[in-house]
């Protein structure tokens, strides 16, 4: 990783923080505000500014490093500002979905947004048995209008690529390249997964035909500059409620393609598919099937109604534009499935499994939906085809 | 088009120019130079300043419009720094194929460069007979080089993404864009044909397969970032002799398909193909062939050599990069017969055939050779598939 600017940088405290936020045109004047960090510390500080009312606003700052499992490196400040500005941007479009962004500072690397502390974090909420009527209407929305406003169907060509030049953001990239799209495809030390799953990942190690999938995956993320995408779109980037559905955290924001961010999201749903109980289970069945029937019907909505482009109207391009997405989203869905089970990032979906043999089985379980996922999706045509796969792979 | 920054520029003048080339550290103190305005003044002014002893040297300069058949509109200054600085990092892997760069000015516009005014402009001569032995040869190995080496094959990701953003040229892909991915495909006022050729242009225009696969390809030029391309590859951009090749004006370099450098060569070799009497036509077979053996040999020894991508050794991939190239290259190649041939700007190996009858044939020849090259793509394995079609379309 590339060393970071640190001139001008001091991490905020929780008094700094305080004193921030008083001076914004946020709190009434004078009001007796408390501060609580509630990040995680490997990443970001994340400040919950509040005052005697209740009322509150989020202070989250950079930190000139990532630390993931026990590991330490320098990781770019600049993600602050992709952050903020991929909030702002897509907040032009789905302002419901994502949280306001009240101010910014490039040099200290904070976002002021807004206080979602009444929601929950999806995979928790969905890990504790939740059903969040709204996420597949509003995640599907979000993609939807997200993706086509930003990409060459909904903007000049000018302001396409001005965008994707201004969100070029290759530290929070390489990690995406490193993480989900090669080391858990080769015996690479990043890789941390449980010994009873050794064999599992021999296999996919020397699995030649999936390896081979997994580099044409590597190389449309590596070039593909189809849409601002979110990026990093897992359960853990969204908040819900039973009314509400607020997608944060867009630090790995860049100009990728589409199939990324629906994918993601999509595997995420199948880890719930994977480790709920049979009762449980359909909630989510319809939570994938919805996420697909509303993105690409309000993703053909938009075309119809937005797209300024000369093939428009061209018999079957709409069609071929979402058949690429489709098959583009199974594929990345599956290397996210995998990486989450053996590579350096686990989900608490199925790490929380307490009982053993129970967890063995069902990290099997995503590694086999994963790689089918991978090496079938030329030949799945529809949501449903997805779904009796993952079905007939239980 | 968007209006350009004009503060600070001026045009040259053959005086201007000389006192400019006299401040270099190029010709022996004192000497008496002497300058020629050699451009066709449609883009940019061409220099060809000389001493006694006909040493020399080229200041070009971009005019802050383009002028193309009658119509005039103001176009960015910038690209003379994106066509410097392509010379510059193409200079580094193939320094013998192009101009050596001796001075920039960005706010002037201008480049100093090689004077290779010994050498002709290949479509020229090879409009005249000429064979141009090492041709395909030079090009091949110009496009394995600078394609490979600017792609994520051949450089960090950092650095890849940097220059991606370095060279985003959003003015001059737009008339790209415009010109040979859509307005030939449509009733548009910008196309530009002889009336004998109408009922064969609206049979483009009705022919919505067709339109569906340039739609395609459009979308591939507007989002596959795989490398640095020239951009404007054609033999009209290409310097020669019968020992010597020198590719100029990359003022469309950006980051595109790998394919469309490759397909633009080709297609012109097409037209040569085309308009030639059979006993000078092999010799453009064999350069047709020679492209793309030496292109896709020097491309596979790279990758062999550099290529440091963890799946560099994955059984298949590099055939599968290749056979993606490949037909995007045949893709790019049909777009340019049709465009050169119905769209705005034409190509003197058609329009210069005198002979009414012959000439129309000619041209009906390139629009069915293009539209098979669209159509035909995903079916074409190999370059002798490619001559063979060429040839059963004579």
């Amino acid at each position: 990783m590339a060393v970071t600017e640190t001139a001008n940088y001091t991490p905020l405290t929780e008094q700094t923080a305080v004193e921030l936020a008083a001076q914004l045109d946020f709190f009434p004047k004078g009001a007796a505000l408390s501060s609580r960090e509630i990040g995680d510390g490997n990443l970001n500080y994340v400040f919950h500014i509040t005052d005697e009312t209740g009322k509150g606003l989020i202070i989250k700052q950079a930190l000139p490093y990532a630390k993931v499992v026990g590991e330490s490196w320098p990781l770019t400040l600049k993600r602050a500002k992709i952050e903020a500005n991929a909030l702002k941007k897509h907040g032009e479009y789905v302002p419901h979905l994502v949280p306001e962004v009240y101010a910014t500072d490039e040099a200290l690397a904070y976002t002021v947004m807004e206080d979602l502390s009444h929601l929950t974090v999806a995979r928790a909420g969905l890990i504790a048995g939740e059903t969040y009527p709204k996420l597949s209407d509003d995640i599907g929305e979000y993609l939807a209008q997200t993706l086509f406003h930003t990409s060459d169907f909904g903007l000049h060509p000018f302001d396409k690529k001005r965008l994707a030049a201004e969100f070029s953001n290759p530290e929070l990239c390489k990690i995406t390249e490193d993480l989900i799209f090669t080391d858990p495809f080769f015996n690479n030390e990043t890789n941390d997964f449980e010994e009873a799953l050794t064999a599992d990942a021999e296999a996919i190690w020397n699995n030649k035909a999936l390896q081979l999938e997994a580099a044409k995956l590597k190389q449309s993320f590596l070039t593909e500059a189809e849409a601002l995408l979110h990026g990093d779109l897992h359960t853990g980037s969204i908040f819900a409620s039973k009314d509400e559905t607020k997608v944060i955290d867009p630090e790995f924001a860049f100009y990728g393609p589409i199939g990324f961010d629906v994918g993601l999201f999509l595997a995420n749903l199948v880890f719930q598919s994977i480790t709920r109980g049979e009762e449980g289970r359909d909630v989510i069945t319809d939570h994938i099937r919805n996420t697909w029937d509303v993105f690409s019907s309000r993703f053909s909505e938009l075309w119809e109604q937005e797209n300024q482009s000369a093939f428009k109207d061209t018999t079957g391009y709409r069609e071929t534009v979402l058949e690429k997405i489709f098959r583009d989203s199974v594929g990345f869905a599956g290397a996210e499935l995998i990486r989450r089970t053996i590579g350096l990032a686990h989900v608490s979906d199925l790490d929380g499994i307490e009982d053993d043999e129970e967890r063995i089985a069902r990290k099997r379980q995503a590694l086999r939906t994963g790689e089918a996922f991978i090496l079938k999706r030329a030949e799945l045509t529809s949501i449903d085809d997805v779904l009796s796969l993952i079905g007939a792979l239980r």
